[in-house]
C-alpha cells in the first residue's frame, strides 16, 4: 500500500449505507449526565427500523408473518465517548454478513465526526412461535444486497461467523 | 371532631389495600439525579399488575380476551418529593370508583412514611380491536369489591365521575 | 355567537404555538402493540425541551443554575386513541398559565388531525437542593409571553389555579 | 476426565457469586410480547448495583468521587430464549477479570434453570471529567477478590483481555 491510498476510515461512517439522525432525550440520560449504556441498543433499533424501510421491506408488515419473524440473538456495544442530553447523533449501519438464517449488522454512532459508540447486532429469522431458525426470505436477501450495492455479503466483510 | 377520632391520614397509605415495594434503578434516574417524571407511570403500572394478581385475576390471561381488554384513558401524577437512585419505594393503590365500563384507581408512592407521588389512573374495558367501551366483567367487579372489603365503590369514595 | 365565528378547535393543535414531530419507536410500544401509557410523558418532555429551545432559553443551561431549576409537580395525560409503532406524531404545546413560581403547559399529541393524547404538566421553579419554590425568572416569563404573542397568560386561558 | 468430575455447568449460574431476582414489567415487553432486547442491559445494570452493595461498596457513594467514576466501555448480550411479561428472572453475575483500570463482569439471566440471556460488561475506572482511565482503587480490587473468594481474577478465568 502506498501513501496515496486513502485511509480506509478517513470519514467515520462513510462506509455505512444507512444514516439516521436523532437527538438525545432527557429521559435517556442518567445521573452521570450521559446517555445510559442500555439506551444505545434502542438507538441501534431505531437504525434497523430505518434500514428495513430504506430497503423497501418495512418491519413488521414486510418481514413478519405466521412463519417468519426476526429476533436479536446477540448485541455488542462499544462505548467510545459519552453522549449528552440534546446531542445530535447519527446512527450509521450496514449489513456485514448474511448467513443462511441470520444477519449481522454493524452500527456506528457519531456526533459529527466523533465516534460515540459502535457495535453489532445479529438477527435471526425464526418461526414466531416455535422460535426455530428458518432461512432468510430470498426477497430480504436480495433487497439487502441491492441496497448495499453488493453481490455478496460475508466473505468480503471478513467477519467472524456468528450464528449459522 | 374530638381528640379520640384518628386523623384520617395518620399513616400514609394505610387506607390503600395493596402495597408493593420496589427499588429505584439507575436507568430510571435522570440528569437531575431524581426519578424521571414519566417513570412514575411505570411504577403505577407495576402496582396495577400486582393488584390484578392479588385479586386473583392476573393480567392479561384473566382480563384480556377476544372481546375485552383494559386500556388507560387518563393518568394523573402529583410529584410531592423527588425519589433518588436506590430508594425503596412503596407503591400503594386502591380501587376508588367502579363505573359501568371504567375503573378509577388511586395511587400513592411512599418512601417510608414520606409522600413521594400520588395520582390516579382510569382504565376502561373495551373491545381490543374496535376500542369500544364494554361493561366491566362481573367477576372483575366482584373480585375488586371482595378485595377492597366493600359492597360498593364510588359513592363512598366521593370521587368525581371520570369516564362513564 | 354568530356563524362567522370560527369554531375554536376546527384544526386540532392550531392554537398551540409549538409543534414537534417524532416517530414512535419499537421500544416504546408494549405487548398491546400500542405506545405504553407512561411513554406519553416522555413525549411531552421532548415537547417542553423544544419549547425552551424555541423561546431562546434552552434547558438546562439557560434555565438551571445554583439557585433555580425546573421540576414537574403535576402531570395529566388523557388517552384518546392508541398510537402504534412507526406512527408519526405531532407533539403540540402551549403555555396555559404563568403563576408566581409555576407554569402550566397544555399538550396535544396528534397523528395527522386525529387526537391521540392530551394533557398538561405543571412545572415549578425551585431551589435545586432545598426544593423551595422561587419566583419564575423574569426573562423566562418575558420569553414565554413573547413567544406566545400574549401580554398575559392565565386570566385569558381561564385555567384553574394549580400550584401558586 | 472421569465420571467423578462434576459437569462444570450442571446448574446454570452456580458459579456466579451474586444472584438477584426481578420480575419482568409490562413496560419492558415489546410488541413481539417479549422483553425488548435493549432492556437486558438495564437488568445487567440492576445486577451490578446489587454487586457493589454486596461487596460493601455501594455505588455511587463508595465508588465515585472527584477523581474516580465507573463507565461501561463494552457490553455484549446473547439472547438464548425470550422472556415474557411477569416472568421471574434471576440476574447472576461474577467478576471475570480485573485489569489495571478495567473490570470485566459476566452475566447470566435465568428463568428457573433455563438460560434466557448471557453476556458481559467491561467497566473502566476513569476521571469523571477528563474520562482518562485510572487504576482501580485498591479497596475495590480487594473487596471483589474477597467476595469472589479468589486470590486473583483474570488468569484463572482464562478471559481474553479487553481494555487494559
Amino acid at each position: 500500500m502506498t501513501a496515496q491510498a486513502p485511509a480506509p476510515d478517513a470519514t467515520p461512517g462513510a462506509d455505512m449505507r444507512l444514516r439516521h439522525r436523532l437527538r438525545v432525550r432527557w429521559s435517556e440520560v442518567d445521573a452521570q449526565r450521559i446517555v445510559f449504556n442500555g439506551n444505545y441498543l434502542s438507538y441501534f433499533d431505531v437504525g434497523i427500523t430505518e434500514y428495513w424501510r430504506a430497503i423497501g421491506l418495512p418491519y413488521p408488515e414486510a418481514l413478519s408473518d405466521a412463519e417468519n419473524d426476526l429476533f436479536a440473538v446477540r448485541s455488542t456495544v462499544n462505548y467510545h465517548a459519552p453522549a449528552f442530553f440534546d446531542d445530535w447523533l447519527d446512527i450509521c449501519l450496514r449489513a456485514a454478513r448474511l448467513g443462511n438464517s441470520s444477519m449481522r449488522f454493524e452500527f456506528l454512532i457519531l456526533r459529527g465526526a466523533e465516534r460515540i459508540a459502535s457495535g453489532e447486532v445479529v438477527y435471526v429469522n425464526a418461526h414466531p412461535v416455535e422460535r426455530r431458525a428458518r432461512p432468510l426470505p430470498e426477497r430480504l436477501r436480495a433487497a439487502i444486497l441491492r441496497f448495499e450495492g453488493r453481490e455478496e455479503i460475508g466473505a468480503l466483510a471478513g467477519s467472524v461467523l456468528t450464528a449459522d
